[in-house]
């Protein structure tokens, strides 16, 4: 059994953490912190795990964390480097769900997270947790960086163009788009069901913190620089991202359909539907990303790729679990099985 | 191996089955059958099944179901007491998750379903398949009747009550919601997006079918005459069902949480909040009815129980396996340990 | 021209009433105060607003409110009392849109609302603003008490049954359901679109502040004690109220249809559908009450009433509106002509 | 006072005509056509409208029609062709708000809409009904397109980077969002709530009408031919679209926020709010476009601009009348002064 602890368990990415690993055969919760919530069980604060959990909050104790085999951070940007560096001393591998070690480049991370990191050194040493780019070095980390939401979904899709040079790199645009669980559990009038319900609108237009993190991904495989325009959007329902990518193609002749099945072959998490338009209902509570990809323009000069996710789960917690099968040797699969909720 | 088949699988409850039976380890699934779909793969019509199911939807077979250890009827009312019979004959045992056995009253139901019944000799003999009401008969059923979503709220809701007689049974009034995949998958203006959505109403205040086959219910445990107001609305959501009860005490000295606590003990899919709020979300896509009493009124004599279900799970599908589970032999949860998807 | 003042205009009666004073022919906005946004533009909080009001939030000032005909209070409980006194003293009106002048007994209003009354002098005096039941009253007021949400809804739905002794007083059930904008505009958790959408439940199940307040009207025109059941519930939507009442005949050859016609033959805001199921869309956005009834028992004697609101409109700001009008000697509907937004 | 005359009104865009025309002062309506509800009141289709409205749906009737002085076509698209001839040669004029008059190009009409053109002599005249692009023309037709919703918005935010040759015509992209209202009133499995609730999706990714029609009017004010990618979005809510476009700056020293003012200073329905981020919910209800502009890349060189519109009112209804307006000498903004519904 994996011993597990999970640092801040009070949003949605720590509840769904929860859902998938009280039911993930080879795992034990060891301790669920939250400074906020210390002393409260943790079914009051989510009543679907009523019944089965019996854990309350703690506040977070170095040393009780120190007797797991793994961490996972679920907590606001710059939680997790504050910790790190001594669980990882102490032998205790680390998976952050926030953004602290997303970034090679530590001056741009402090840019736009606006403040000095704690670890820098340890930037080079996180492992990138996307699978399906990284997954080699995903099984020997002591650190995994779990992707953002949104760069999960871009990055798988625009992968396979990018990879074999396909499109374009001077002008790629990724049209996103977000339900409301993405902004987090948190109590702000800009997320209150009469503010965002039955609305949408594009937000954070001149530059979102996704971004860079998206650009460096896609310069690692293009190989080459990329100029990435990046406008999320938020969507009156709960979670699922589609993001609709848009670039040239250098060569109209291209077999896009058989582009993406070769590269994503072997994924167990990546469902190709060619000519077809995924919804994102039909990943709800499921860790897949489906990838649907069209043309437009002159002889088909437009491609058009879309993918879909749950935000909380190949975008968040399941990515998280996906990681952590790789890290400790488990089938990836193991504790993902579960199927999408339609309707 | 419980060789399944399931009739009419275009519906919802059809979709929901499905994505239970798949994840259930002693199950296989040997025909999914529906008229208009015929020929077509199950995953076309739901998407969020693809790659886990390579059947295509076929003609109802009779053969074809008679080498079943089990078929589900997921069509409307009054198609599964067509085959039924047949079925029975060739060893084959029926979960109905349709009305046609549900009432013992023939001429009750004639009345209220609005046709002739085609096998009213099979009305006795059918189990009504409501475990922690009828376990036992359940077990050696060959025909289960699987109730109906709100039955299943307002019977697990009155149950303890009215089988201590701790209530008046002169009055009972169940106020009834619904989200609108209760209505099923039907092509009809008033289940738009744009008709249903941003709304509430209430519907069918002279009567609902489901009425009688509680007042059944209720007039079995009670062991006296009851008379029930059933009104049911329509809520502007995709799954869940919220019952408020309210009822006279007998004894206004009662100790409700002790009462529903002895009643529900052993049941594992009753989970209790005495004076708690439970809401649907905390039930979506599990198999449990969450429970809370309360009080209002002189010396507290009007007893409130608020009841929520997944109408797709605990109300259809899920405790259509649930009772597959008891007639078989298979542990009762076997199948039905997901929890909920909050948020 | 009546000069109005708003008190507290950051909510969201506060946003309808200027909605639709903005639109009013005889009225000019002098004055929109907020503690916490003074200084900001109106149009920067609501953007529907945009090059309608040219106005920002000022700090509460005394003197500027006493220059206004009118001043309306759409401010949390406990703040209109404050201030109304000196601005009846210097000859002002005043419609508060909370509860301080809605209960005419100080005890029970100090129990429910858990302050002590700052001028309970005036409970006696204020009129309560429900037209339908107060007309005249309210035209000589100098002091209206704006009736709550559910308690318009609730009280115009019993209204005629009671006034013509038709039910049982000893037992009347009130199950009422509103869109989360009743619960106003506040930064809370509870109230995000994760946490609230695509979900139903009932709250305040042991007692809910309106319960007194309809008591109050009830038996004013009952003429007798009544006994209410109250429960009210949040429904995944923005706007909107429904109510279903439930009371048992005196006397069941009553001719339910003809009652309500004769009771509501002069009233402009109330429309009755026998027989009909009124949704909530259908009055969104309009300072209108529609209402059907049915039964259901044996031979009838159960009475079920459907009402259904605009929670911010016929239950707050286009019923303060119609008050202003009633109290100005404005044709009642001015301003209030505006039909339903559906879908 | 216009006598109008509404041919098929049974659709959103028929009742958000009579919403509007209702409240309209120099507007009588003369007759609702349909042939499926004929004999039956409006109100009882559209149940907002009681108490407003005394006619009843009927048979489409040429003579009943001739006696108008307007007819507004709310028809599926090919139903306005077939009787716009005889009405304009009997002295009517006629707004079609479906598709048939919209493309100059007839065999660029009959290649998308799949049908024949029943007058396509008629295309060269009639005038496309966006008053900010063709106002004049608008004035003196007999026969105006209302433009599609779609378009509206896109062409919008469009037009003066276009008339200013301020972006690279040769690759503009158009993401859209739609509301589900702007599929119509149809019963169709797809439109269901329990379908499209709760998720998000792209739609006719390979080619959408609404593109052709765009390209033409960018054309049009461009002087120059346009290379145009439009993917249009299905968004779980009733009302509202919005665009995102984007396209290169040719000259990044250009003054946006001024280039956009003045080109709208006069227009009563566009309202810019530089920098935002206009939510659909600012415009529900309301005839009213609100646009905003940024930039990202390298010195600013690529241009986003969002656009929002109600579909139903600025994008159909209320564009109609605007139309209807300038045909007949009325104010432009009479009818059409109703401020957004929002929360």
């Amino acid at each position: 059994m994996i011993r597990v602890g999970i640092v801040g368990g009070t949003g949605y990415t720590g509840a769904e953490l929860l859902r998938i690993l009280l039911r993930h055969p080879q795992v034990s919760i060891s301790a669920i912190t939250s400074r906020g919530e210390a002393g409260q069980p943790v079914s009051e604060v989510f009543p679907h795990l009523r019944g089965s959990l019996d854990l309350c909050f703690t506040e977070p104790n170095p040393d009780a964390l120190a007797a797991c085999d793994l961490v996972f951070f679920a907590t606001p940007n710059g939680t997790a480097m504050q910790t790190t560096p001594e669980l990882l001393g102490r032998g205790v591998r680390v998976i952050d769900l926030a953004a602290d070690f997303r970034l090679k480049d530590v001056a741009l991370w402090e840019r736009w997270y606006g403040m000095p990191h704690q670890c820098p050194e340890l930037l080079a040493e996180a492992a990138y947790g996307l699978p399906e780019l990284n997954r080699e070095a995903i099984r020997d980390a002591r650190l995994v960086a779990n992707p953002g939401c949104y760069p999960t979904a871009v990055t798988l899709g625009f992968l396979p163009l990018l990879e074999q040079q396909a499109i374009d790199p001077t002008w790629l645009i990724a049209d996103v788009k977000s339900g409301v669980s993405g902004a987090g559990r948190k109590a702000t009038t800009g997320l209150l069901m009469a503010e965002v319900g039955e609305s949408f609108k594009a937000y954070s237009v001149s530059g979102h913190r996704h971004a860079p993190e998206i650009t460096q991904n896609l310069k690692q495989f293009a190989g080459v620089d990329v100029e990435l325009t990046f406008v999320p959007h938020l969507v009156p329902m709960i979670r699922g991202i589609e993001t609709t990518l848009y670039a040239r193609l250098t060569d109209t002749s291209i077999d896009l359909e058989r582009l993406y099945a070769e590269r994503y072959a072997q994924e167990p998490f990546i469902d190709l539907m060619p000519g077809g338009h995924p919804d994102t209902r039909s990943v709800r509570g499921a860790n897949l990303c489906r990838i649907a990809v069209g043309r437009q323009g002159d002889g088909g000069a437009v491609v058009i790729v879309q993918s879909v996710i749950d935000n909380l789960v190949k975008g968040a917690a399941g990515q998280a679990v996906q990681n952590m099968n790789l890290m400790f040797g488990v089938a990836e699969s193991t504790g993902l099985e579960g199927l999408a909720l339609l309707p």
